[in-house]
C-alpha cells in the first residue's frame, strides 16, 4: 500500500511545469516545490509570466527562472519534470500533456500527482520506454483490502492530525512545519504524508484520495504505523474539509484511519467560500465541534490549536486575523510558516500529555 | 458511472451460494435475496444447514431446498449463481472461488459483490469463456472522475437517505420497503442501490465503497440523477455509519454527493457494538445530532424518523424497544418490515413539505 518513491527527488534538478498557473491557487505542487526545495528548483515553466524569477513571483523561492518554453527550461539542464498544477478530477489535459511528451523526448523523468496516470498513456509510456526516462505516478496506489478497525497508531506514537475548513487552506505546509518545529524541540518526530504534493516532498506516503473508497482508513493506518515506528510523535496530512461536499469522505476516511490524539485546524483567513464553489464555509466552532464530535466514539481528541494561512494578508491584517480567530474560538492560533511553532506546537504538547 | 446489470437477473433461476453462512449477520446478499425474490431462489448451498428449505432457517423466503453440494444444487436446475457472502474486505476466498468454479463448470452464469473480481481470476475467466458462462462483478465500476459540487439531485425528486447507526442494520431494506410503501401511496417513487446486493436487487446502481475515494461524492450525485428523472421522491440506500472506522468515510461521500433533503436513520436495538468490533455504539440521539451537523452547512436536512430492524426480537421486545427508541428521540420509530412504513412515510412526507 505504501508507495516509496521509486526514484530519489531530493538533490536533483527540478524543472516544475504550472503553464498558466504558477501561483498558490492553482498550481500547488508546484509552489510547495519553491518552497520546501528552492535549492533544486532550476527552471519553471509558465510562459503567462517568463522573464521573472521564482522569488519574484511567490515572495519566496529562490532565483531560478521562469521561462517561456520547454526549450528554455532545457537549457538550465533539470534531470526531472514535474507536473506543478492540480486541476479539479485530476485530468492530464492539454498543454500538460504535450508538455510532458516534451520532457520525455528530453530524456527527463517525469513526477505526476494526477488522478491520470501519465504512464498509463500509451503514447508517453512510449516516449519513456524509448529515451530512458522514468515515469513516477504518485497517486498510483497499491491494491489494497485492508479496512481500519478504529485501533490507529500502535507504535506507541501519539498522533497529530491537520484538518481543514477547506482545500488548498496549508495543511500540509502546517504539517512539515509542526514536524520541523518538533525534532528543533528534540522530538523524535515524523510526518506522514497523504497526497501527491506530500508525498513528492517526504519521497513516500499514499495518496489517500487515490485508494478505493471501502480501503482508504485501512491504508492511512497502515501509514501512520510505518510513520509512527521509533518516533514518538506523527503529524499526519490532513485532506480536505469535513464538509466539502467533494472531498468529505476522504477527510474522514483518513481521520478513522489515523485515529489522531490531536488535531489542529488550518484556516485561511478571509476565505469567505469552499474554492472554486461560492459556498459559504462554516463558522471556526462549528468545524471545531464537528470534528471533535466525530472522534468523540473513539477517542476524546479536541482541536488543540489554529494554523492560519495568512500569506495573503498584510502583517498588520494577519495579526488582526489571528487575534479574531483566537478571541472566537479560545484556541491559541498562528501562521505557521510566518510566526512559526512556537505556540502550536506547546499547545499540542500539552494536550497529549493530559 | 452507473453500472446496468449486464442480464437481467428478475426472473431467472438463482442458486445462492451461503456455504457455512446462510444466515442475516454472514449472508447479506443471500438472505435478502430469499426476503425480495423468493420465487427465483431455487436452491441455496450451506452445507451445514443443508436438508431444510429457506423459510424454516429465515423464517420467510419461500421453500426453495438448502443442500450440501453444487452437484444437489444443480438438479434444480439454476441459471445464475449469485455469491451469497460478504466478508470483510471482500475477498473471494476458499471455499466460495471453488463453488463458483464448479458452477462456471456447469455453464452457469455468476454475479458477485466481492472487491475480488471474479472476471480478474484468469482460472475463473477461463473457465467462463470456455463455458460460454458470463460473469456480473457487481461492484466494478467505470472509471470516473467527477468530484461532487454540493448539488445533488437537480431532477426536481425529493431526496431521501437512509443512514445507520452502523453497518448491516438494514438500511437496503428500509430503503426498498419505504419505495414500495410511497409507491402504493401513490408517489412516483424510485430508489437508488449504492451497494452490491441492493444493485442486484435493483439490476442497476453503483457500488459507491468501491470507488475511488475523491469521486464517491460524484458517483453518488449522478446516480441520484439518474433514479431522479421523473420521480418526485428518490430513496436512496446508505452505506456503512458515520462513526463507522472502516466505512465512515464512505457513509459521508455518499450523503454530500446525494445531498439529501431527509434522513431516516436505521438501526438494530439491542446491538451494543459496531459489527466485528467490540466497541460501544453512540447513541440515537449523539447519531442523529452528528448527521444532522454535517448536513447544516448546505441543507437543513434532518432525520425525520427511525426505522428499527427488530428481526431478532420477540414481537412485545420490539415494540418496547420502538416505544423507548420514540422516547429517547422524539421521533416516529417503526419496523419497516414488521411494522411496514405507516409511520415513517408520512413523517418523510410531512418533512418534505416544510
Amino acid at each position: 500500500m505504501i508507495v516509496h518513491a521509486p526514484f530519489p527527488i531530493r538533490g536533483r534538478r527540478l524543472l516544475l511545469l504550472a503553464e498558466g498557473s504558477f501561483c498558490a491557487a492553482d498550481a500547488k505542487t508546484a509552489v510547495c516545490l519553491a518552497m520546501y526545495r528552492p535549492d533544486d528548483v532550476v527552471a519553471v515553466l509558465d510562459s503567462t509570466r517568463a522573464g521573472r524569477c521564482v522569488d519574484e513571483v511567490l515572495g519566496f523561492g529562490g532565483d531560478a527562472p521562469i521561462v517561456a518554453s520547454i526549450d528554455d527550461a532545457l537549457r538550465e539542464r533539470p534531470e526531472i519534470a514535474v507536473v506543478g498544477t492540480a486541476p479539479i478530477g485530476g485530468g492530464l489535459v492539454e498543454p500538460d500533456r504535450s508538455l510532458v511528451a516534451r520532457c520525455l523526448e528530453a530524456g527527463l523523468d517525469v513526477v505526476s500527482g494526477m488522478h491520470a496516470f501519465v504512464g498509463d498513456d500509451p503514447g508517453l509510456a512510449a516516449l519513456a520506454a524509448a529515451k530512458g526516462a522514468r515515469i513516477w505516478d504518485v497517486r498510483r496506489v497499491a491494491e489494497t483490502r485492508v479496512v481500519s478497525d478504529g485501533r490507529g497508531c500502535r507504535t506507541g506514537a501519539s498522533v497529530v492530525l491537520t484538518v481543514g475548513s477547506d482545500c488548498g487552506v496549508g495543511k500540509m505546509t502546517t504539517t512539515v512545519e509542526l514536524e520541523r518545529a518538533a525534532a528543533r524541540a528534540g522530538m523524535r518526530a515524523a510526518w506522514a504524508a497523504t497526497g501527491q504534493t506530500g508525498m513528492i516532498l517526504r519521497e513516500r506516503g499514499v495518496a489517500v484520495d487515490r485508494v478505493v473508497a471501502d480501503f482508504v482508513g485501512g491504508a492511512a493506518e497502515a501509514l501512520v504505523n510505518l510513520e509512527g515506528h521509533g518516533a514518538e510523535i506523527v503529524f499526519v496530512e490532513g485532506q480536505g474539509s469535513i464538509t466539502h461536499p467533494g472531498y468529505a469522505g476522504v477527510t474522514l476516511g483518513l481521520m478513522y484511519g489515523c485515529m489522531p490524539d490531536a488535531l489542529v485546524l488550518v484556516h485561511e483567513p478571509g476565505r469567505p467560500h469552499y474554492k472554486r464553489l461560492g459556498h459559504d464555509l462554516p463558522g471556526l466552532r462549528d468545524l471545531i465541534a464537528l470534528y471533535e464530535s466525530l472522534m468523540r466514539p473513539w477517542k476524546p481528541a479536541r482541536v488543540v490549536a489554529l494554523a492560519l494561512n495568512t500569506a495573503a494578508l498584510s502583517q498588520p491584517d494577519a495579526r488582526a486575523a489571528i487575534e479574531a480567530a483566537e478571541r472566537g474560538t479560545g484556541l491559541p492560533a498562528a501562521d505557521a510558516v510566518r510566526d512559526g511553532c512556537t505556540r502550536i506546537l506547546p499547545a499540542i504538547r500539552d494536550a497529549l500529555r493530559r
